[in-house]
């Protein structure tokens, strides 16, 4: 059987995925956009490697796959790249549409295109599908060279580390030596700073957004609760589910239902959904059946994630959160954790994310000034909770701007 | 085959249920007890009704049972009786151990007993098991009479509202015309809250802790994900998996573990367990097995829980949950539907509790004000979360022991 492919908003297919491109395909820039137009119409991308790649974990993958996309033109020096780093359920594809298929707009359109706040007739921006996901880059329903079948529960446990570490080799593809920036939010903040202190001299400067040095003991356990889902589900089959013809769409279902109401806020649900029931004439139907608005809407998020996002991915991006650490070798001292960084930050917060609330990107910037780095902060008082980082709230949007303006000196 | 039987902290059994006994039997007086003793061995109790229940969904049970305890004496005129309310994994066994079998100490024993804030040598306290649940009332696990099967699935939706009437009904049996107070803490308040409106001279007094007007729509998402969790469980088979000789453990163990986190706060789990590994000096194991102390307390508390506690019952006390809200009637004006209410009140919330915040007492408490009624309230600052209501915190159970001293002078 072929490998499973999935990509954003689309349902599971069993198509081979297309042609790998291995260079840099570059877009045409877009000087008659409009102030805040879109980069249009993109094509995704595809780099192999051919070398081993170890693992943080000690495993190795004997070579693998990354997609990417890429927006805005690469200037004569190579001084104006922007990496933008995807969280969970995200991919490479940050903006722009695709030419084929449904309108299927960036997960980061609103922050990334001609006169955005990243902007792209400025910088050359490049999204990464990272190692383990399952919208084009090397992951577990990719066929594994050694055995012709799909990886499963044989692919390796990937970490953010090993993430930036393919980043790095493919912003040597293409000729990338230095980053601008280098950008995300929640677990794609966790890159930008894991950039940082892995490769000092190759970003000038990071956006931490909506993130956090670490996982809290209450983070990790919404993982486990959703992982758990995942692993006990029948059609699991110990991770090895697609030669079953099978998904484990209850327990991924659940998994994102979990993760969901982590990603609103308790305002925000109560703003948007209360206690609304569907049939609001019709009063309680005494039964278990979707009947308040928050369950309709959980229920249809958790299925529509559960029919194009792979639960083995689900799996491994949890696990890389849980990880994420780099104050574990220094004995919980993240300020000597960041000692190597040579770049300067932006950290932006949100005050209703009880996900990652504000005083844990406070501690990020409290250690960065400990060390002397530049550092701009923005706590934005936002009610969408976690989810803010991806809306376009206009003092965020506008500190975003600033920041970027700012670096054009250096471009 | 025979009814399932559920027992707090015992493994599931199918052995039927013990003789039931019809009438009150008082436990003797403890005079000799130290200032904060026990009430030492317990024997649980069974009121049968033989006429048929109607319940607010419509439906009606054609009778049922009521399991029971009391600790300390009725007194001649009947005036000193506390009818304390369980909340969703709780039962009518309060305070003491069973003298039979291991040691099972009763859920509140720290606030019930001799020399205890709600003091039994002062006052005779009433535990009732509420119609649904698995440890001793009628509920899902016991025989419908009709067929001589488990009820399973044809077990009606019932409410706190049809709580409260069962329990009245109980209270009428017993010779209780009102009580002294009705006291409950989340789930519990709620149903004495409840008493205050639909029974206002039967309750003098009464204890609302922990608890709220309603539940929020992030209240009902975290009820929703979990039940999603059971329902999906292929060992659910609808809610009859009695016939099948299985329970849905797995779908039962993520929603207690989903609940378990609500029942927290962010800052005691950090405190508790922070990101310690299981191995503490061996690293990670790059792997989806429990190595945070996190994940294996939650997995523990996940499948302990999945052992005694019956999945349809989840299902019917977290819909009661959704479905509570008095204000429904009136137009979401709280003062309103409490208007009903003679009895005196003490509200109390934790800071940290991020379940039921300090906002919902809060609410509660101006309606009352509002109305005139008599309230002491008490914002304690614990760290326990949700659970700071089944703790001991000095100034909490100092609060209590007050507004019971100030009930006495009426009994």
């Amino acid at each position: 059987m072929g490998s499973f492919q999935f990509r954003m908003g689309d349902e599971v297919s069993g198509l081979p995925r297309g042609p790998t491109v291995k260079k840099c395909v570059k877009l045409a820039p877009m000087h008659h956009a409009t102030e805040s137009g879109s980069v249009g119409p993109v094509v995704e991308q595809f780099a192999d490697f051919h070398e081993p790649f170890s693992l943080a974990s000690g495993q190795s993958l004997s070579g693998f796959t990354l997609a990417y996309e890429t927006y805005g033109t690469l200037n004569a020096d190579r001084s104006n790249a922007v990496l933008v780093c995807h969280a969970l359920n995200a991919s490479h594809h940050v903006a722009g549409t695709y030419a084929q298929g449904p309108v299927n707009l960036g997960w980061w359109d609103n922050m990334v295109g001609p006169g955005k706040p990243l902007d792209t007739r400025e910088f050359f921006v490049l999204g990464v599908n990272n190692l383990g996901s399952c919208f084009g880059s090397t992951g577990p329903a990719s066929l594994d060279p050694a055995t012709g079948q799909p990886y499963g529960s044989h692919f390796p446990v990937v970490t953010v580390e090993d993430w930036v570490r393919a980043q790095a080799l493919l912003a040597d593809r293409l000729g990338i030596a230095q980053f601008a920036a280098v950008m995300g939010g929640s677990l794609g903040g966790m890159q930008a700073l894991e950039w940082t202190i892995a490769f000092p001299e190759r970003v000038r400067h990071a956006f931490v957004i909506a993130s956090t040095p670490r996982l809290s003991a209450q983070n990790i356990a919404f993982n486990e609760v959703a992982r758990r889902a995942i692993l006990k589900d029948p059609d699991f089959h110990g991770g090895d589910y697609y030669a079953h013809q099978v998904v484990p769409s209850h327990g991924l279902s659940v998994a994102r239902m979990i993760g969901h109401i982590t990603y609103l806020s308790d305002d925000d649900m109560a703003q948007k959904f209360g206690r609304s029931l569907r049939d609001n004439g019709g009063g309680y139907r005494f039964g278990f059946e979707a009947e308040f608005e928050i369950e309709n809407y959980l229920r249809h998020q958790g299925e529509k994630f559960s029919r194009y996002f792979d639960a083995n991915t689900y799996l491994l991006i949890t696990r890389a959160l849980d990880y994420f650490d780099p104050s574990r070798t220094t004995g919980g001292d993240l300020a000597r954790a960041l000692e190597p960084a040579r770049a300067s930050f932006s950290v932006v917060s949100f005050t209703t994310d009880w996900r990652f609330p504000p005083e844990r990107s406070r501690e990020i910037v409290s250690a960065l000034i400990q060390n002397g780095s530049a550092v701009n902060y923005a706590e934005i008082d936002a009610p969408h909770g976690h989810d803010a980082f991806l809306m376009s709230d206009p003092r965020y949007h506008a500190f975003v701007r600033e920041n970027f303006k700012q670096l054009r000196a250096q471009i």
